[in-house]
């Protein structure tokens, strides 16, 4: 009893943690992960004007399953209206998963 | 020399961790990943009744490659048959992998 | 406005992590990620001759999102050739990917 899905994948500067989980949450999104994850952007420099380097942990991955690609879009457009002009971020879509197991998903 | 590849994703909770990393042993499964994560799975809550907020690290992720499908699916079923009726997870597939480099992968 | 991507990942030892982000960088990748986790490898032991046990967090994961296959694949060949005669690593690429929204992507 397989499930299609969509796994959105949402990478950004720590601050903004609650700020996007109730973005999530309020777009129906069953449940995500969120880990700190170190790394670069594009920018090179985060918003707060410390470079980064490889070795820290200030920024944050969501990892948002959705039913339908449409709710992921939905809250990557969210997120980016709302953050992407200000703070570092990106956000992308993996478009073939298969929930083989899960509790109400 | 690329392969093709499963990747089976795992999140449940971290008091499981020792039981499932022996799980995917047995299951004859080369190599995983295992990362502290937060998040908020369809429960809402996790089994130790206390609310998950999102920058907490109570959840873990692994992240399994196998050869073949049915390998992931096995060790899933197995996860899902032991746990999931006690304990928050879900379990999921990316079906399309290309291994580049790998010592015996 | 979408975008097709790839996604490498290179699941690694955690001294390595300076000279991978350089080799990342000198491709010319416009971002990445990498986080500390635990696991085991085809070997079982990591080059330092102490076993690996699922809760550690002693090895590193890059993620690297690159405008065309051929970027990962170069970043690629080049850690493995340099490092994975004498470490532990896998390398392998997630094909289907969308960017939804980014800075400079």
């Amino acid at each position: 009893m397989t499930q299609q899905a969509s796994k959105l994948v949402i990478v950004t500067e720590k601050l903004l943690l609650k700020k996007i989980a109730k973005i999530i949450d309020e777009a129906g999104a069953t449940g995500y992960t969120v880990v700190e994850v170190g790394g670069k952007g594009s920018r090179n420099i985060r918003s707060s004007g410390k470079p980064i380097v490889g070795d820290n942990n200030s920024n944050i991955k969501f990892e948002v399953l959705t039913r339908d690609r449409d709710t992921a879009v939905k809250i990557s457009d969210e997120v980016a209206a709302k953050f992407f002009d200000d703070y570092s971020g990106i956000a992308y879509l993996c478009n073939v998963m298969e929930v083989l197991h899960a509790h109400t998903f």
